[in-house]
């Protein structure tokens, strides 16, 4: 039961384009932010619903203390298909058109949106990134795999350019994408990457989560950067959580 | 605050020698138990510190799916320090002196107790086993590590036979064991293991167990297997829950 209204909640905040209330402003349904009665550190105490949140399986976490491991290849199936870029409040984020998605673990899932988080909500052995994508990929039975990308700062990115041109200004903002945006614009070269077992990063923290985490990061410009952290306003990444009993793979 | 509330319950079902209430008698404090109303599927809804039961990284599960990895010896020290058998109404446990424990991730984690279900409660590619032995530790945060070994029948196993050998008849009984029994004579020879991130098997389901399962199963008489069957009078095994994003290690 509880299972299925996060991820209830899930859809509506994370998969839909419309408009789920601003992080920073008060009186919408779901308030909770980054920062002060509404941050990280409060959300499992917000609703029953957030209660995953303090679980002992959340995600960001500092991938670290790494075990050796065959990880066999994703297999990515990525088309054109951003199609609109929303400001929902707590994030930038693009949504995809059906079609696009990879394979792990013998299960397909289905691309359903991407969106950043900067500085980067995970660190790689304690270092923190200046810009984190998230792919956001559901089967389906709803379970979750996110596709994680560092950026250092260096030269632009083209795909984070050709989302960010339309960047809603305000939250609650949504603009078209006619250009269809390319999810493979977000991925390195080298597909090596770092696995574990976690949650999302924002309400309701949903567990059961398959993270994929890239080990070559690409870059964005410092301007791509700035022009994100100043539409945006805050930092929209959640604290590290505890590894606790899950090994890292490598 | 659940976490800590989930852990003095721990505490107090898995860890004294008390008597803690039987699990199908009724009126007791904690009424849960592996059939009917209070059975393994009602457990998370039977009373909001159980709500982890519902979790997505539940034990036990198949160990299947597995990935190679290149996983370091866990380190024994375990001393000759079994000094009572207790019937807790769920199972049969032996609590253990301090002073013995292991080594996993860098962090000591110290031996408290084994108990052991039947049959098994975590399978092997699908094949479930007679008896499984649960190895329970602590590390000085709380945090906990549970060694599973795998019956098949056979021989019987002497340290099992000096733990039942004294085994109370009736729930919330206990006996002491004056000749200590030792652990080690849970464990096989050769100590490959799976490796797996779940919870206690019992409410209140506490995520953020690490699980060693040894890959090398022991064996005990079928006359042990009966006596312990006997005794308890009902299966305690819970159903194996879903993998979900759990990566499962060889």
């Amino acid at each position: 039961m509880r299972i299925a209204l996060s991820m209830l909640g899930f859809g509506l905040v994370m998969l839909s384009g419309t408009a789920y209330g601003a992080a920073e402003q008060a009186g919408h349904g779901t308030h909770w932010g980054y920062s002060g009665d509404v941050g990280p550190d409060r959300w499992a105490q917000m609703k029953p619903e957030f209660s995953a949140c303090a679980g002992k399986n959340q995600s960001p976490i500092n991938v670290s203390g790494l075990i050796e491991a065959q990880l066999p290849p994703v297999k990515f199936d990525y088309k054109q298909g951003g199609s609109e870029v929303v400001n929902n409040g707590h994030a930038i984020q693009v949504n995809y058109d059906a079609g696009s998605g990879i394979e792990v673990d013998g299960t397909r899932f289905d691309l359903k949106q991407f969106h950043f988080h900067s500085p980067s909500e995970n660190q790689v052995n304690g270092k923190s990134f200046p810009l984190e994508a998230h792919l956001v990929h559901a089967d389906k039975d709803g379970n979750l795999a996110v596709v994680s990308v560092m950026f250092d700062e260096g030269k632009d990115n083209p795909a984070v350019a050709a989302a960010w041109g339309q960047m809603p200004k305000s939250a609650g903002g949504k603009n078209a994408l006619p250009g269809k945006v390319g999810a493979n614009g977000l991925l390195p070269a080298n597909r090596d990457y770092y696995r574990y077992n976690g949650s999302l990063t924002t309400p309701p923290c949903t567990e059961g989560v398959r993270w994929i985490v890239m080990k070559k990061p690409l870059t964005v410009s410092k301007q791509q950067i700035e022009t994100f952290q100043k539409t945006l306003g805050f930092a929209n990444n959640r604290p590290v959580q505890a590894v606790n009993a899950r090994p890292i793979l490598k």
